[in-house]
């Protein structure tokens, strides 16, 4: 397991749920919602959707977005804000039911993906119908949020070509980074600063604040979840290791680690994944190659950059348990372990 | 082929560019902006849809809705009615690219779908991608017409997903009509209400005449699609014949041709169905029985009766050379060929 930490960073050990006990309630009726308010009127489509909401997620968008709405509202969550948070979510969702489609996944949260039980024709038009459940909502928020969302859902899509065509393509750091901001962290970011364009009080400060924690919370939550997908040692077997590698998704520990090699004078890592890892031996030499060299801490460190630049983005807001959640959530994210 | 006609609905035979003849230039216009204006930025994106877009389709959603705004306002078009018929060709297409991947098809319109060309993965995200420019499109024009936009969205799914399990049903004439409605009717309904909704002499009168007349014509396009799949004879060997039914789409030809042999107490055609075709031997006679019956001419004069309701909605539109053409589409839309 991945224990490496740099010494400027605090240790953190703190509990998600212990995290978000200032909006625990807010959480709990968003779940009711989800997983009871999206009723079409027809019963199948309802199974669906229930299905996938009932199989759990940590709920990290919209928990963002309330954590902010509430921390610049003196502890108020306006019916808006709690409708955008359900948007939020919903997005998500819709876009995590069409990865599985397109990447033929079978379990997602330990359950079966709705298109390994109902086939990939019911989970494409699930995906496309939780997505326009939610466009409904935001166009009922106001425009600005509506276009904000839509402008969102365009990058999103962008993020996820660029990513396909990146495949087995050792890419620039910034290259990289653009793409997780489009995949991961522009969802955070509409859902933050749309929480702070519908507060009446918020000035441009409050929603530069509001872009920015997100924008690089986001971020770094991809590169964690980038590290997380190197879990696991090598003996480890029957467990998937480094999956993404495995398909040919190249993140920021394979960067660096290329880097490190390349700056001796060593291309074995680039040829390998240039020949698309020939055979189970090629993959498995790639992987050692990563775990010995500095990629993995590399990119910790990376994380834990864009973790601090979220954190000092809330300067401008006044302490409250509402900001404090948001830079614990920040620290979570860099230290969390799934 | 087929050719059976009604004796009281006019031979018709004006071809489809005489018809949009007084829209020439606005479609042309449009034609100039699918093929070329939906840049990403991102050019394996742009390249995708540029090549499904250039694939041709006969553009009849926007042209009646762009002849509607025409009709009502004097001959004039409004930019926020072109910007409009951008958008409901770009969701159209959008479905088109979610259904292809969905149905595994190999062609469209002569030519490899995107999912056969590119792949699955590729064809989700760029139909996910052309959805999303286009609601950033109708978010732009106002509220309204976002929100009109979105909950025909919802419908269209609903409509999709009451087809896929109404599969090898003999579903009742009301189901199907719903069903036609929701997966077909609701987008042509959506662009020809809102042409009327965003002009601003457009009284109730005629927002009721652009929902009518949308509504019946595009349940009898539907339906008109639907007997055009049981063209080709059982001779004309190496053309898929009848796909819909071998794929257990229960259309109106097959409704009406049980209901015929119900009505003398005959149920093979229901058991041969409810047997899912067990074999092409099967199939075949499925085929032959519902040829033999009066299904097709049935269903054609229900389309009649659909396009005979369109026209009528019109009654309160002022005459002009674009209600002109609205009928004659209307009329060309139950006589097509293909």
């Amino acid at each position: 397991m991945l224990n490496i930490l740099t010494e400027k960073f605090p240790k953190y050990s703190k509990k998600l749920d212990q995290i978000l006990k200032p909006v625990e309630k807010d959480l709990s009726l968003l779940e009711d919602n989800l997983t009871g308010n999206l009723y079409s009127g027809n019963s199948d489509l309802d199974k669906m959707v229930r299905y996938f909401f009932n199989s759990g997620g940590k709920r990290l968008r919209p928990a963002v977005s309330i954590l902010f709405s509430k921390a610049i509202n003196k502890g108020h969550l306006l019916p808006d804000n709690f409708e955008l948070a359900l948007a939020i979510e919903m997005i998500h969702t819709a876009s995590l039911i069409h990865d599985d489609v397109i990447d033929n996944s079978e379990t997602r949260r330990g359950v079966m993906t709705l298109n390994k039980k109902w086939g990939a024709k019911t989970a494409v038009i699930t995906g496309d119908y939780i997505l326009s459940r939610a466009l409904t909502r935001l166009i009922s928020i106001n425009t600005p949020v509506a276009e904000i969302f839509s402008k969102t859902l365009n990058e999103l899509c962008i993020g996820e070509i660029l990513q396909k065509n990146q495949n087995y393509k050792i890419i620039s750091l910034e290259d990289y980074i653009n793409k997780s901001e489009k995949k991961t962290a522009r969802l955070f970011m509409a859902g933050t600063e749309c929480a702070a364009v519908i507060t009446p009080q918020a000035n441009n400060l409050i929603i530069n604040a509001a872009r920015s924690y997100s924008l690089n919370f986001g971020i770094a939550f991809q590169i964690i979840d980038d590290i997380l997908n190197f879990n696991g040692t090598l003996q480890q077997i029957g467990k998937p290791v480094a999956s993404d590698l495995k398909n040919g998704i190249i993140t920021a520990p394979v960067i660096f680690a290329n880097r490190e090699y390349e700056e001796k004078g060593d291309f074995t890592l680039k040829n390998l994944i240039d020949r698309k890892f020939r055979n189970e031996k090629d993959f498995e030499r790639a992987l050692r190659i990563i775990f010995d060299s500095d990629g993995i801490n590399k990119a910790r460190i990376l994380a834990e950059n864009y973790i601090q630049k979220a954190i000092s983005s809330l300067d401008v807001i006044e302490n409250n348990s509402y900001k404090q959640a948001l830079i614990d959530l920040a620290y979570y994210t860099a230290e969390r372990k799934s």
